[in-house]
This record gives C-alpha cells, sequence and structure tokens, in this order.
C-alpha cells in the first residue's frame, strides 16, 4: 500500500495471442507499460480487486494515455460496482480526454467474461471491504492432427484436413463419414492464470486457482506475523505457498509485500514459502514470465 | 503529460526552515518523495496548478501514505474549487484512511497564506481550463545587528541585544531609548519561488514572477512550435524564458516538457532559452537546488 523506490503498487499484466489484460493498476503502472515498451492500447481487459487507493490510483492516468495512440476498440474494465463511481467521477472532475469507449462492468461471481478461446471467473476474498480474484482459463486446444490416422482412414491432404482439425467431420474417399475424434489426439488443456489480492487466507482459494500455470498471490508478511496478516486480511508467504501446493498450480509469484521488508528481507518470504511450494518467486517490477502451451 | 521513464509527472517541493511546500501533484509523486528519503509529515501545505490528471493523480496516494507516519498537524490544501471535489470523493469512493486532518480552501487571486515569515500568492494563468500560479515570498529579514554599533549607543551585550535583533526598542545605560534601526543594517530581501504551469505566454507572467530567486515554469516546446503551443495554452521554452529575463529572476527552471522530445532532444529547448535567458537549467526528477540566505 506504500510505493517503495524500485517497488510500484499492484498490477499484473497478462499478454496472450496479442491480446492484453490488466489486473489492477496502483499508481506508477503506466510508468512500467511505458519502461516495457508495451502498446497501452492492446490491453482490452482490466480487472480492479477492490477499491483501496493502492491498487486503483494509477487507473485515472493509464486512462488517458489513450487519447494518445489511435484506439478503435472498447476498453472493458471489471470490478467492484464502486469502481464505476470511481472512472466517472474522475472523467468528470478531471474533465478526462477519452476518446473510445470504456464499458464498465460491475463483477459477480463466476464466469464474468468468456469468448471462443477464454474464460473469466471472478470470485469472492475476504477483505476489508469488497476484493475480488480472477482467473483467466483457456479453453481446451483441439488434439494433434495425425497425419497418420487421416491417411489410414483415407481422407486426402487439403481442406478436409483443416476442416478436421478445426472440428468438422469430412467424407473420406469411399464416402464414410470421418470424425474429429478418429484423426485427432486427445484435447490439450489450456493454461491458467490466478491473481489473488488482497484477502485473509482460507481453504477454498486453492480451488478457485486448482491448476493454475501461474497463481499470483500476496505473501505479505512473515509467518511470525500470522495472527496481524489474519487481522489486517492480508496473507504470509507461507500461507499463499499452501494455497499453490493444494491447488496444484505451477508456479507461485508472491507480490503485495509489507514495505516493512527491505528488499533483502523478502528472502524471507520466499523462503519460507519454498518450504511448503518449492516453485515459488518474488516478483519485482517489470519481471516477466513465460507461460508455454501445454503438449 | 505522459509519464516516460526518468520522467515523472509534474511536481515541485520547496524545502524552508523544516517546513516543506508541495506544488502539483501528480503520478509517482509520492516515489520520489520516498527516494529522496523526504518526510512526508513535514508538508504542510499542498498548492494544486489546475484539475488535469497529471498534475493530481498522485496526491490520494500521498495523502494515504499519511497513516503510516505519526501526522498531528493539519495538512492545508489549497487549490481550484473542484480539487475539494476529487478529495472527498476520493476519500469516499476509495475509503481512504485518513488519520488527521485535512483543510482544503479553494483559491482567489491574491495573497492566500500569510504568516509572519512568508507569503503565498496566487494568480490567474491562461490555460484550457481554471488554472493557477503561485508564488512563495519570504517577507524581509531583520538587518545584521553591529555590535559597534550597539556598544556605541551604550547598549551592553545581553538579553537587550535579542530584543533589538527582533525589533524591540530599549534602554541603554543613560536611560535613553535605542531603536532597533540604530543597531541594525538595512532590512534583508527574503527569497522567492515561483510555480507556473500549465499556461499560455502572456507578459503580466513576469509581473508575478518579478524578483524570483527561482522561477520553475513549463517549457513544454521548441520555438518551432510557437503556434501549437499558444493553441494548447502552453508555452515554449523561449517565452519562459522571456518572463524569466522580464521578471528579474536569478535562475530559470524549465519543466514540463512534451513527451515529443527524448531527453537528449531536451538540450534544444534549454539551448533555446538560454539564448535569451543564460540562467536556465532543465530540471529532471528529483533534482534539487538550494536557494541561499540573501545578504
Amino acid at each position: 500500500m506504500m510505493p517503495l523506490p524500485g517497488r510500484f503498487l499492484t498490477s499484473a499484466l497478462v499478454r496472450r495471442e496479442g491480446d492484453m489484460f490488466l489486473f489492477d493498476c496502483g499508481e506508477g503502472t503506466q510508468v512500467s507499460l511505458k519502461m516495457l515498451n508495451l502498446s497501452w492500447k492492446k490491453i482490452s481487459n482490466i480487472f480492479i480487486s477492490h477499491m483501496h487507493a493502492d491498487h486503483v490510483t494509477g487507473l485515472p492516468g493509464l486512462l488517458m494515455l489513450s487519447s494518445q495512440v489511435d484506439r478503435t476498440e472498447p476498453l472493458h474494465i471489471w470490478g467492484p460496482q464502486r469502481l464505476g463511481d470511481y472512472i466517472d467521477s474522475s472523467r468528470r472532475i478531471l474533465d478526462m480526454y477519452i476518446n473510445y469507449e470504456i464499458i464498465f462492468t460491475p463483477c459477480e461471481e463466476g464466469a464474468i467474461l468468456e469468448t471462443d478461446e477464454y474464460t473469466v471467473n471472478c470470485f469472492m476474498l475476504r477483505h476489508t471491504k469488497l476484493c475480488y480474484g480472477y482467473s483467466l482459463v483457456e479453453k481446451k486446444r483441439s488434439g494433434i492432427f495425425s497425419v497418420e490416422k487421416a491417411l489410414a482412414h483415407k481422407v486426402e491432404r487439403g481442406p478436409k484436413w483443416a476442416l478436421l482439425q478445426h472440428g468438422s467431420s469430412v467424407e473420406n474417399e469411399d464416402g464414410e463419414t470421418v470424425t474429429p475424434d478418429m484423426i485427432l489426439g486427445p484435447q490439450r488443456d489450456g493454461r491458467k492464470f490466478t491473481y489473488i489480492t488482497d484477502t485473509m487466507y482460507f481453504p477454498e482459494l486453492a480451488d478457485y486457482a486448482h491448476d493454475s500455470d501461474i497463481l499470483f498471490c500476496e505473501g505479505m508478511f512473515d509467518s511470525s506475523l500470522e495472527e496481524d496478516a489474519r487481522e489486517k486480511k492480508h496473507m504470509t508467504s507461507a500461507q499463499a505457498a499452501m494455497v499453490a501446493r493444494d491447488a496444484g498450480a505451477g508456479m507461485l509469484c508472491l507480490q503485495h509485500y509489507s514495505p516493512r521488508y527491505s528488499d533483502k528481507e523478502l528472502k524471507l518470504l520466499a523462503a519460507e514459502a519454498r518450504e511448503i511450494f518449492p516453485q515459488t518467486v518474488l516478483t519485482r517490477d517489470r519481471m516477466s514470465f513465460n507461460i508455454p502451451l501445454k503438449d
């Protein structure tokens, strides 16, 4: 909740197939976007966890960046109902020049956004005020195309292969129907990114984060402050690791550290988490991770 | 209006006798305060020029920093009427925890703040919306105490010397009245800091900035874009230099550069200004200047 030199406020960006998703937007987010040379106009959706200043005051500046670029696509913003008031009052009071459409939708628990390729789920966290976690889940991709099987089923190379790959049945040389499952391998899992902050620990977090490739989760305190964490409705890094372990996550990215820890002292948080979940990293400003496609 | 790596948004801090005055508060201001290791609680007054996001969106985060420190003194905030709405709606929508008093006063032209030691003046600029400039002017200090004259007037070393220094008359050994002007040299001028952004050029700016030790002034464009500057209600660096020259300023600190200029290209802005007013510097993030006492 307090920026430090080299530790801006909370935000995470997911880039997927040319599309960008922003989770929270603390003060300084637009500076990091610039430093990374990322094109702001490719952000299609912004998801805000809750209405505390350290998660949202970077938003007005970011929205205004748009006036610097051509943006024709609308920008979708998701979060608590009050976020809509915040955007409206910022636009009004600051006379913000915004030359594209902003579509705000208040969140509800469940799937809030669904396309052919992915779903964004929203779930309730337990903080001092209404706070949401999010997961971005890719749908399963079709299985690997088997040239051998296609030829064995007498489907010659050509447009019919593309139809099969995209899930349609075709007729083979003998006039028989060949279905995709006869040619394609098993469906391949999509990837999953889960974003959790701010919240106290509760076991169901692992259900929301189930099978995440990356769990981006707060780990604000070390274990000696577990009582404090619970009282302030925050988590220790060890609790974050328990969530990652119980969720079967691929990787835990710790974030949202208390300013009480110097950069050096943060190692303690990582060490405590790794005892429970070895694949833990301390995220730092502008660090990036690649999640490869599965299979 | 757009932050760049190494170029945060607009803010200037004046430190005087342990007291701090902040002029504008763009996004990232609290980060620089931290980097400079300056104690936020010593800021007694914040002056906002106008309600554009790049000058004010760092404010909510800064106000919340307070909850991290003991602050007993109220914080005074000055600016356009609408700034009051902004503070109120930010506090309400973001549930900001603020454990000290904030006293907002809408600005008017003239002396808005006066103490025994200094005056803060406010004046209207000419921008696309209501915008104020400010000057912080120290009052004259009493002249230098002359030990020779005191002894010549038969005032012995002791508490009477302090009374004379502080402006009171005393009785000498012979029961005669000795007044401060008999003992002290001529009054010494105070220092003056003037803050001007955002505005188009107009000649009266030099009157407001008259005799400033530091004129902290926007110089957004080079001279080839003078037309653009006027249209957008901004100034070229050469126009800022004209103000500094006509004001008889000690030093011109350029600020608020267009993002069209790379760090290297900013030298052009400085060069054009120096042709008119040699004592010109390009300010950069966290640069500081000392204004020595006069005489």
